[in-house]
């Protein structure tokens, strides 16, 4: 018998209406013979809700607290699936972090999964009983509630189908798959029937919301063949897997963005050995995270210009914290601008090809668009650029690398 | 250093704001120098809610997943306030029964307190630590969460006090005291300083709402000082105590109704042996629990009718059991009437005081209300009477027995 892990999350999940649809996909696996465990998220908008209350509570909350006041949106569903699963006569228990145990780190708030304890669900596999899982939550080895991070729940399915050496794991969610390019944007955007590994997580990482990072991480790193696929659509989605399984492989896979960017240029920095450990210790000291940077060499080689990217988030505690330092950094200016935005591209074609950077700063040239910032990997371009040119810059890559659909 | 315990019931806890009022009562008692745990209830409204979800689930819904509904509201509130109260800068950490652990038998929905584990929130007693407990919860041998019925967030901290040897129980709730009588139906109704544990025993059996009754058991047994009083007023409460604290001991305490009560009568019994058990037998066996008994000895000697009270939502279970078993039991007629109330006087001083139920069946006898059932014991006297009689009994027994507010 296969194991089969399935994931719903929060819209799927809306109400007991919606909890007795889904059911229903539960007990079909079941009775196509599949050992299946279910992990789920809250039901729409409680964690929202949890997270308000949380936040009205304190500024500054203890987030050993804020975990175990978000966690019990999980267990909430956890509960009701298992009874909807018993009313449709498929035996089925809910199961919560600290029961199974889901052993994590003690990161409260972004917690990771170091252990998932499987004799007591792979026994009651054996009974016929279908495992409902509370997602996004975990238990650290204090014995305290430990939770996993906005999206979670993706990483308690694919945690669990990696220690359950699960045959699949299907990801439930409010879209039908994995697109070339967010189809609010690019209606020609196409469904992709397969991605890489890589590509996903590179997807994940650069703006696409439909896993969490972390679970394409784990997928990657056990080999858990992932699919993507709508509650609300009986169409089969986008399966996540390895490279060698694709075929005909694209050169370019998709194209995302990511509003989420700020830059940060100092002008005039002293151009001497361990002038950028000074200034991004600093900063990651602080909680900033930087991604993109570039340094110009300066006319007189004394001094150079410094840009990078935070979040939009950080902004403003990075500025404060390069303005306590701007004596003894040395650098004449600051300028902050949060107007912009990254396009990627992503494939893990693009190895082997040449002239994908060509074609990218080519297509934006055309368009008058003009690239701020640029950064690379092995199986991505990522470029900065004003974030009113969005729209435009992400049609006309969509097109220019033929993802439109025809 | 004092121990002592509260606990917050659902409007106290109804949102932030109030969780926020009653954290500085309970920073008022750390700053009077006392070891403090509070037991809280789910924000208001949030348990009724959580149970509408279960039974939209399913009409028989698994007791054990149930117990993992419902809980989730307790975690909420408890998490809550652990970060109000760091907030105020009073350290504070919140427990869950899991944690703690608070050992349960297996009856979910209503499950027994058979255990606390009090050694870790001793340590941190001495560290100076708040312990923030989710009421209402429990778990059992198995590591499933339990809850201990309607109003067991009472029974949880009555048992915490006496688990913690606590010098005081301090029970928040929406009224600021136990009344003689319920103030909405007798204007004139006072509140009590005292109440012996045995009396308000029989007052939360027989009606009066403000304690669970398993609360009131807990603090008989282990001694515990309890005080009832309101989270919106600065007045002091009612104390449950024992009996020696009393000095002036009135005859009678308080008057309750129920009008949660069904009366059948089965006509024309045959009066032999074994008659009485095989009728409460089945009627046991279906969880239909009898409460008040009568039976008329017949004229010809021969059959006897029997007429019994059950819970209001027993009534149309009772009913079909007994149909069903009419050829074995021989009676001619089953007679249902739910427009029933119970009306009780309760009082540890009639215990030697004679003429108590005289008067209590003088002065119905005098409004003109007719008697059907009687019950009674060393410390309280029940009958049953016509529904529509409610107020003018109670009020009318008020007053006879001299507990009109002057």
């Amino acid at each position: 018998m296969a194991r089969i892990v399935i994931k719903f999350g929060g819209t799927s999940v809306a109400d007991v209406e919606h909890i007795r649809m889904i059911a229903h996909r539960v007990k079909a696996e079941v009775e196509r013979g599949n050992h299946v465990a279910v992990a789920v998220s809250a039901m729409a908008g409680t964690t929202n809700q949890l997270v308000d209350y949380a936040v009205e509570a304190a500024t500054l909350y203890d987030l050993r607290e804020y975990d175990v006041v978000v966690s019990a949106g999980e267990q909430v569903t956890a509960g009701l699936l298992a009874i909807v699963l018993q009313d449709l006569g498929v035996p089925a228990r809910s199961w919560l972090g600290w029961q199974i145990p889901i052993e994590t780190s003690d990161a409260h708030g972004s917690a990771r999964i170091e252990r998932i304890e499987t004799a007591d669900i792979l026994r009651r596999f054996e009974e016929g009983q279908v495992a409902v899982i509370a997602g996004f939550q975990g238990v650290d080895t204090q014995g305290r509630i430990t939770t996993l991070g906005r999206g979670g729940s993706d990483t308690s399915a694919v945690a669990l189908a990696a220690a359950l050496n699960a045959e699949r794991c299907d990801i439930y969610t409010d879209v039908d798959g994995v697109y070339t390019c967010d189809p609010r944007i690019v209606p020609q955007a196409r469904k992709l029937d397969k991605i890489t590994y890589e590509e996903m997580l590179e997807m994940a990482s650069l703006g696409a919301k439909v896993l969490q990072t972390r679970s394409v991480e784990i997928a990657m790193k056990h080999r858990v063949r992932v699919q993507v696929l709508s509650s609300f659509a009986d169409t089969p989605g986008t399966f996540v897997v390895d490279e060698e399984e694709i075929v005909e492989q694209a050169i370019v896979s998709g194209i995302t963005y990511s509003r989420d960017e700020a830059k940060i240029t100092l002008t005039s920095v002293p151009d001497e050995p361990g002038a950028a450990a000074s200034i991004f210790g600093p900063l990651a000291d602080a909680a900033v995270s930087v991604d993109m940077i570039v340094q110009n060499v300066a006319a007189d080689g004394k001094t150079t210009d410094l840009t990078f990217t935070v979040r939009k988030a950080d902004l403003a505690r990075a500025g404060k914290v390069l303005e306590d330092l701007r004596a003894s950094l040395g650098y004449a200016d600051l300028r902050a601008d949060a107007n912009v935005v990254k396009v990627s591209v992503i494939g893990v074609g693009m190895r082997s090809h040449a002239g994908v950077a060509q074609s990218m700063f080519m297509t934006l040239a055309e368009k008058g668009i003009n690239i701020q910032v640029i950064s690379t990997s092995e199986i991505k371009i990522s470029v900065l650029v004003a974030e009113e040119y969005t729209e435009l810059a992400v049609r006309s890559l969509h097109a220019a690398y033929g993802l439109d659909q025809v």
